[in-house]
Protein backbone atom coordinates (compact mmCIF):
# COMPACT_ATOMS: atom_id res chain seq x y z
CA UNK A 1 0.00 0.00 0.00
CA UNK A 2 0.91 3.44 -0.86
CA UNK A 3 3.27 5.57 2.05
CA UNK A 4 2.56 9.28 1.86
CA UNK A 5 4.50 12.14 1.01
CA UNK A 6 4.17 14.94 2.96
CA UNK A 7 5.09 18.49 2.26
CA UNK A 8 5.06 21.49 5.22
CA UNK A 9 5.03 24.82 4.48
CA UNK A 10 6.55 26.89 7.71
CA UNK A 11 9.54 28.26 9.48
CA UNK A 12 11.89 24.97 9.37
CA UNK A 13 12.24 22.04 6.99
CA UNK A 14 14.98 20.73 5.16
CA UNK A 15 15.15 23.17 1.67
CA UNK A 16 14.69 27.61 1.98
CA UNK A 17 12.44 28.67 -0.42
CA UNK A 18 13.96 31.03 -2.84
CA UNK A 19 10.78 32.16 -4.67
CA UNK A 20 7.80 31.57 -4.55
CA UNK A 21 4.78 31.98 -7.07
CA UNK A 22 1.08 31.44 -8.15
CA UNK A 23 1.67 30.24 -12.20
CA UNK A 24 -2.68 30.29 -12.30
CA UNK A 25 -4.84 30.48 -9.67
CA UNK A 26 -4.18 30.99 -6.21
CA UNK A 27 -1.67 31.59 -4.37
CA UNK A 28 -0.42 29.48 -1.38
CA UNK A 29 0.54 31.20 1.45
CA UNK A 30 4.58 32.56 1.88
CA UNK A 31 6.90 30.15 3.73
CA UNK A 32 10.63 30.05 4.41
CA UNK A 33 10.90 26.36 4.51
CA UNK A 34 9.75 23.35 3.02
CA UNK A 35 10.19 19.84 4.13
CA UNK A 36 9.38 16.65 2.05
CA UNK A 37 8.67 13.49 4.44
CA UNK A 38 6.83 10.99 5.82
CA UNK A 39 4.28 13.00 8.42
CA UNK A 40 3.84 16.52 8.86
CA UNK A 41 6.17 19.06 10.65
CA UNK A 42 4.73 20.16 14.23
CA UNK A 43 5.28 23.77 13.38
CA UNK A 44 3.81 23.80 9.74
CA UNK A 45 1.64 26.42 7.94
CA UNK A 46 0.07 24.18 6.04
CA UNK A 47 0.57 20.63 4.68
CA UNK A 48 0.36 19.24 0.86
CA UNK A 49 0.26 14.90 0.85
CA UNK A 50 -0.33 12.63 -1.61
CA UNK A 51 1.15 9.24 -2.65
CA UNK A 52 3.59 7.60 -5.29
CA UNK A 53 1.50 5.31 -7.09
CA UNK A 54 1.00 3.52 -10.89
CA UNK A 55 1.61 5.73 -14.76
CA UNK A 56 -1.31 6.75 -15.55
CA UNK A 57 -0.36 7.31 -19.42
CA UNK A 58 2.71 5.61 -20.48
CA UNK A 59 3.23 2.94 -22.79
CA UNK A 60 5.53 0.14 -22.16
CA UNK A 61 8.07 1.44 -24.89
CA UNK A 62 8.23 4.81 -23.01
CA UNK A 63 8.21 2.86 -19.51
CA UNK A 64 11.54 1.00 -21.15
CA UNK A 65 13.27 4.37 -21.34
CA UNK A 66 12.20 6.02 -18.04
CA UNK A 67 13.33 2.51 -16.58
CA UNK A 68 16.73 3.12 -18.08
CA UNK A 69 17.22 6.19 -16.40
CA UNK A 70 15.40 5.98 -13.00
CA UNK A 71 15.20 9.06 -10.74
CA UNK A 72 17.20 8.87 -8.37
CA UNK A 73 15.91 11.50 -5.18
CA UNK A 74 18.68 13.22 -2.45
CA UNK A 75 21.76 13.20 -5.32
CA UNK A 76 24.73 14.75 -3.30
CA UNK A 77 24.81 17.89 -6.00
CA UNK A 78 21.27 18.18 -6.48
CA UNK A 79 21.04 20.80 -4.14
CA UNK A 80 17.91 23.16 -6.11
CA UNK A 81 14.52 21.44 -6.27
CA UNK A 82 11.02 22.68 -7.27
CA UNK A 83 7.39 21.77 -6.10
CA UNK A 84 4.80 22.48 -8.00
CA UNK A 85 1.15 21.54 -7.31
CA UNK A 86 -1.39 21.27 -10.45
CA UNK A 87 -4.89 20.82 -10.23
CA UNK A 88 -6.17 20.33 -13.87
CA UNK A 89 -10.07 21.06 -14.82
CA UNK A 90 -13.61 19.19 -14.68
CA UNK A 91 -12.86 19.31 -18.85
CA UNK A 92 -9.70 17.25 -18.74
CA UNK A 93 -11.13 15.08 -16.20
CA UNK A 94 -14.51 14.09 -17.78
CA UNK A 95 -13.11 13.00 -21.09
CA UNK A 96 -12.01 9.49 -21.54
CA UNK A 97 -8.48 7.91 -21.12
CA UNK A 98 -7.86 8.01 -25.24
CA UNK A 99 -8.75 11.57 -25.06
CA UNK A 100 -6.58 12.64 -22.48
CA UNK A 101 -3.74 10.40 -24.01
CA UNK A 102 -4.31 12.44 -27.09
CA UNK A 103 -3.42 14.90 -25.48
CA UNK A 104 -1.07 14.58 -23.05
CA UNK A 105 0.99 12.59 -25.67
CA UNK A 106 0.20 12.72 -29.27
CA UNK A 107 -0.21 16.66 -29.13
CA UNK A 108 1.72 17.70 -26.17
CA UNK A 109 4.33 15.21 -26.42
CA UNK A 110 4.90 15.16 -22.31
CA UNK A 111 6.49 12.12 -21.70
CA UNK A 112 9.00 12.62 -24.64
CA UNK A 113 9.85 16.27 -23.57
CA UNK A 114 10.16 14.92 -19.71
CA UNK A 115 12.56 12.23 -21.18
CA UNK A 116 14.86 14.81 -22.54
CA UNK A 117 15.78 15.71 -19.31
CA UNK A 118 15.59 12.72 -17.15
CA UNK A 119 19.83 12.53 -17.01
CA UNK A 120 19.85 15.82 -14.79
CA UNK A 121 16.73 16.72 -13.49
CA UNK A 122 15.19 13.75 -11.02
CA UNK A 123 11.14 13.96 -10.55
CA UNK A 124 8.76 12.84 -8.65
CA UNK A 125 4.68 12.31 -9.13
CA UNK A 126 2.79 12.56 -5.98
CA UNK A 127 -1.04 11.73 -6.73
CA UNK A 128 -3.37 13.25 -4.52
CA UNK A 129 -6.25 13.90 -6.79
CA UNK A 130 -8.36 10.57 -4.75
CA UNK A 131 -8.09 12.32 -1.40
CA UNK A 132 -11.27 13.55 -0.13
CA UNK A 133 -10.72 17.36 0.42
CA UNK A 134 -7.22 17.49 -1.72
CA UNK A 135 -6.76 21.41 -2.89
CA UNK A 136 -4.28 19.75 -5.94
CA UNK A 137 -4.68 16.82 -8.03
CA UNK A 138 -0.72 16.20 -8.29
CA UNK A 139 2.17 17.49 -6.46
CA UNK A 140 5.31 17.17 -9.02
CA UNK A 141 9.07 17.29 -6.92
CA UNK A 142 12.01 18.15 -9.22
CA UNK A 143 15.86 17.84 -7.60
CA UNK A 144 19.18 19.36 -10.02
CA UNK A 145 22.16 20.74 -9.30
CA UNK A 146 22.34 24.50 -9.60
CA UNK A 147 24.25 24.43 -13.09
CA UNK A 148 21.26 22.34 -14.36
CA UNK A 149 18.59 24.80 -13.36
CA UNK A 150 18.94 26.89 -16.64
CA UNK A 151 17.72 23.45 -18.45
CA UNK A 152 14.82 22.59 -15.91
CA UNK A 153 13.23 26.08 -16.80
CA UNK A 154 13.47 25.07 -20.28
CA UNK A 155 11.72 22.11 -19.83
CA UNK A 156 8.96 24.40 -17.61
CA UNK A 157 8.55 26.76 -20.48
CA UNK A 158 7.94 23.66 -23.11
CA UNK A 159 5.60 21.85 -20.89
CA UNK A 160 3.53 25.16 -19.98
CA UNK A 161 3.49 25.81 -23.97
CA UNK A 162 1.69 22.58 -24.50
CA UNK A 163 -2.33 21.96 -25.43
CA UNK A 164 -2.16 19.64 -22.20
CA UNK A 165 -1.30 22.98 -20.05
CA UNK A 166 -4.28 24.65 -21.22
CA UNK A 167 -6.32 22.33 -19.12
CA UNK A 168 -4.24 23.58 -15.71
CA UNK A 169 -6.32 25.62 -13.85
CA UNK A 170 -4.29 25.99 -10.60
CA UNK A 171 -0.57 26.03 -10.56
CA UNK A 172 1.97 27.05 -8.10
CA UNK A 173 5.68 27.25 -7.87
CA UNK A 174 8.15 26.47 -4.92
CA UNK A 175 11.45 27.26 -6.15
CA UNK A 176 14.03 25.63 -3.46
CA UNK A 177 17.57 25.23 -2.10
CA UNK A 178 18.65 22.56 0.04
CA UNK A 179 19.72 23.95 3.95
CA UNK A 180 23.14 22.55 4.75
CA UNK B 1 -12.75 17.86 -5.89
CA UNK B 2 -14.12 14.31 -5.13
CA UNK B 3 -16.36 13.82 -2.06
CA UNK B 4 -16.00 10.73 0.53
CA UNK B 5 -18.06 7.83 -0.35
CA UNK B 6 -18.52 6.30 3.18
CA UNK B 7 -18.96 2.27 3.87
CA UNK B 8 -19.64 1.29 7.43
CA UNK B 9 -19.90 -1.93 8.32
CA UNK B 10 -21.88 -2.81 12.58
CA UNK B 11 -25.37 -3.20 13.91
CA UNK B 12 -27.05 -0.63 11.76
CA UNK B 13 -27.16 0.71 8.33
CA UNK B 14 -29.41 1.17 5.50
CA UNK B 15 -28.49 -2.34 4.13
CA UNK B 16 -28.75 -5.75 5.58
CA UNK B 17 -26.19 -8.52 5.34
CA UNK B 18 -27.59 -11.31 3.48
CA UNK B 19 -24.35 -12.98 2.92
CA UNK B 20 -20.48 -12.50 3.53
CA UNK B 21 -17.32 -14.18 2.34
CA UNK B 22 -13.76 -14.03 0.81
CA UNK B 23 -13.47 -14.25 -2.33
CA UNK B 24 -9.82 -13.91 -2.22
CA UNK B 25 -7.84 -13.67 0.82
CA UNK B 26 -8.53 -11.90 4.19
CA UNK B 27 -12.37 -11.82 5.34
CA UNK B 28 -13.52 -8.52 6.33
CA UNK B 29 -14.93 -9.00 10.05
CA UNK B 30 -18.59 -10.42 9.83
CA UNK B 31 -21.24 -7.68 10.50
CA UNK B 32 -25.24 -7.63 10.47
CA UNK B 33 -25.42 -4.15 8.51
CA UNK B 34 -24.05 -2.48 5.83
CA UNK B 35 -24.36 2.00 5.86
CA UNK B 36 -23.54 3.51 2.54
CA UNK B 37 -22.91 6.90 2.95
CA UNK B 38 -21.19 10.45 3.00
CA UNK B 39 -19.33 9.82 6.51
CA UNK B 40 -18.49 7.00 9.30
CA UNK B 41 -21.48 6.08 11.02
CA UNK B 42 -21.26 6.08 15.07
CA UNK B 43 -21.39 2.69 15.63
CA UNK B 44 -19.65 1.04 12.89
CA UNK B 45 -17.25 -2.00 13.35
CA UNK B 46 -15.23 -0.84 10.43
CA UNK B 47 -15.15 1.78 7.30
CA UNK B 48 -13.98 1.59 3.82
CA UNK B 49 -13.85 5.09 2.44
CA UNK B 50 -12.76 6.09 -1.43
CA UNK B 51 -14.32 8.50 -3.72
CA UNK B 52 -15.47 8.73 -7.29
CA UNK B 53 -13.01 9.19 -10.15
CA UNK B 54 -12.20 9.84 -13.31
CA UNK B 55 -12.14 7.32 -16.16
CA UNK B 56 -8.86 5.03 -15.93
CA UNK B 57 -9.53 2.87 -19.52
CA UNK B 58 -12.99 3.30 -20.97
CA UNK B 59 -12.26 4.86 -24.28
CA UNK B 60 -14.14 8.00 -26.03
CA UNK B 61 -16.57 5.04 -27.88
CA UNK B 62 -16.42 3.16 -25.05
CA UNK B 63 -17.55 6.26 -22.59
CA UNK B 64 -20.39 7.04 -25.36
CA UNK B 65 -22.20 3.58 -24.98
CA UNK B 66 -21.91 3.95 -20.85
CA UNK B 67 -23.40 8.07 -21.05
CA UNK B 68 -26.27 6.42 -22.98
CA UNK B 69 -27.72 3.96 -20.18
CA UNK B 70 -26.22 5.92 -17.03
CA UNK B 71 -26.22 4.25 -14.00
CA UNK B 72 -29.36 5.77 -11.53
CA UNK B 73 -28.46 4.70 -8.05
CA UNK B 74 -31.16 4.80 -4.96
CA UNK B 75 -34.43 3.19 -7.95
CA UNK B 76 -36.92 1.99 -6.17
CA UNK B 77 -37.50 -1.08 -7.16
CA UNK B 78 -33.29 -1.66 -6.33
CA UNK B 79 -33.43 -3.77 -3.15
CA UNK B 80 -30.85 -5.76 -3.49
CA UNK B 81 -27.11 -4.93 -3.80
CA UNK B 82 -23.55 -5.71 -3.52
CA UNK B 83 -20.12 -4.26 -1.76
CA UNK B 84 -17.01 -5.94 -3.90
CA UNK B 85 -13.84 -4.42 -2.44
CA UNK B 86 -11.01 -5.45 -4.58
CA UNK B 87 -7.18 -5.23 -4.26
CA UNK B 88 -4.93 -6.00 -7.15
CA UNK B 89 -1.59 -7.12 -7.14
CA UNK B 90 2.11 -5.52 -7.43
CA UNK B 91 2.34 -7.09 -10.86
CA UNK B 92 -0.75 -5.20 -12.36
CA UNK B 93 0.22 -1.92 -10.87
CA UNK B 94 3.66 -1.94 -12.01
CA UNK B 95 2.46 -2.62 -15.52
CA UNK B 96 2.32 0.21 -18.39
CA UNK B 97 -0.70 1.75 -18.79
CA UNK B 98 -1.05 -0.24 -22.30
CA UNK B 99 -0.39 -3.41 -20.90
CA UNK B 100 -3.14 -2.91 -18.56
CA UNK B 101 -5.57 -2.07 -20.97
CA UNK B 102 -4.47 -5.03 -22.84
CA UNK B 103 -5.53 -7.18 -19.79
CA UNK B 104 -8.64 -5.23 -19.31
CA UNK B 105 -10.39 -4.92 -22.66
CA UNK B 106 -8.82 -6.77 -24.90
CA UNK B 107 -7.73 -10.16 -23.24
CA UNK B 108 -10.75 -9.67 -20.73
CA UNK B 109 -13.68 -7.82 -22.66
CA UNK B 110 -13.99 -6.23 -18.92
CA UNK B 111 -15.77 -2.52 -20.36
CA UNK B 112 -17.87 -4.65 -23.07
CA UNK B 113 -19.31 -7.41 -20.56
CA UNK B 114 -20.17 -4.75 -18.18
CA UNK B 115 -21.94 -2.57 -20.62
CA UNK B 116 -24.21 -5.71 -21.67
CA UNK B 117 -25.93 -5.29 -17.96
CA UNK B 118 -26.23 -1.44 -18.05
CA UNK B 119 -30.08 -1.45 -17.94
CA UNK B 120 -30.27 -3.75 -15.38
CA UNK B 121 -27.76 -3.15 -12.67
CA UNK B 122 -26.62 0.27 -11.32
CA UNK B 123 -23.20 0.15 -10.39
CA UNK B 124 -20.46 3.16 -8.84
CA UNK B 125 -16.89 2.46 -8.88
CA UNK B 126 -14.90 3.56 -5.62
CA UNK B 127 -11.46 4.36 -5.74
CA UNK B 128 -9.53 3.91 -2.82
CA UNK B 129 -5.66 3.02 -3.72
CA UNK B 130 -4.03 6.46 -3.62
CA UNK B 131 -5.77 7.22 0.12
CA UNK B 132 -1.95 6.18 2.51
CA UNK B 133 -3.22 3.29 4.49
CA UNK B 134 -5.85 2.07 2.37
CA UNK B 135 -6.79 -1.67 2.69
CA UNK B 136 -8.32 -2.08 -0.94
CA UNK B 137 -7.70 -0.60 -4.61
CA UNK B 138 -11.28 0.00 -5.33
CA UNK B 139 -14.93 -0.74 -3.54
CA UNK B 140 -17.27 -2.17 -6.33
CA UNK B 141 -21.39 -1.14 -5.79
CA UNK B 142 -24.02 -2.62 -7.43
CA UNK B 143 -27.93 -2.08 -7.14
CA UNK B 144 -30.33 -4.32 -8.40
CA UNK B 145 -34.07 -5.63 -8.40
CA UNK B 146 -34.24 -9.20 -6.77
CA UNK B 147 -35.65 -11.25 -10.04
CA UNK B 148 -32.09 -9.41 -11.66
CA UNK B 149 -30.44 -10.76 -8.76
CA UNK B 150 -28.82 -14.18 -11.22
CA UNK B 151 -28.31 -11.67 -13.86
CA UNK B 152 -25.72 -10.34 -11.22
CA UNK B 153 -24.50 -13.74 -10.52
CA UNK B 154 -23.84 -14.24 -14.12
CA UNK B 155 -21.72 -11.12 -15.08
CA UNK B 156 -19.94 -11.73 -11.54
CA UNK B 157 -18.82 -15.51 -12.81
CA UNK B 158 -17.81 -13.75 -16.20
CA UNK B 159 -15.41 -11.02 -14.63
CA UNK B 160 -13.67 -13.66 -12.43
CA UNK B 161 -13.31 -15.99 -14.92
CA UNK B 162 -11.70 -13.46 -17.22
CA UNK B 163 -6.92 -12.89 -17.64
CA UNK B 164 -8.21 -9.53 -15.25
CA UNK B 165 -8.74 -11.57 -12.30
CA UNK B 166 -5.80 -13.46 -12.05
CA UNK B 167 -4.66 -10.29 -10.65
CA UNK B 168 -6.90 -9.74 -8.14
CA UNK B 169 -5.26 -11.01 -4.77
CA UNK B 170 -8.47 -9.66 -2.27
CA UNK B 171 -11.49 -9.90 -3.02
CA UNK B 172 -14.66 -9.85 -0.23
CA UNK B 173 -18.48 -9.85 -1.01
CA UNK B 174 -21.52 -8.45 0.87
CA UNK B 175 -24.91 -9.65 -0.68
CA UNK B 176 -26.95 -6.78 0.39
CA UNK B 177 -30.76 -6.35 0.81
CA UNK B 178 -32.63 -3.18 1.48
CA UNK B 179 -33.89 -2.39 4.97
CA UNK B 180 -37.38 -1.64 4.61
Amino acid sequence: MPDPIVFSGGPSGGWRVMRQSAVHGEELPPVARLDKGAGKLGDASWTLSGVASNLRYTMAAEKRVLDATPSVLGRPGATRAALIPITKSAAWWGMAQDERRTVLEDQSRHIAIGSDYLSVISRQLVHCRDQPGARFDFLTWFEFAPADEPRFDELLAKLRATAEWRFVEHEVELRLEKVT
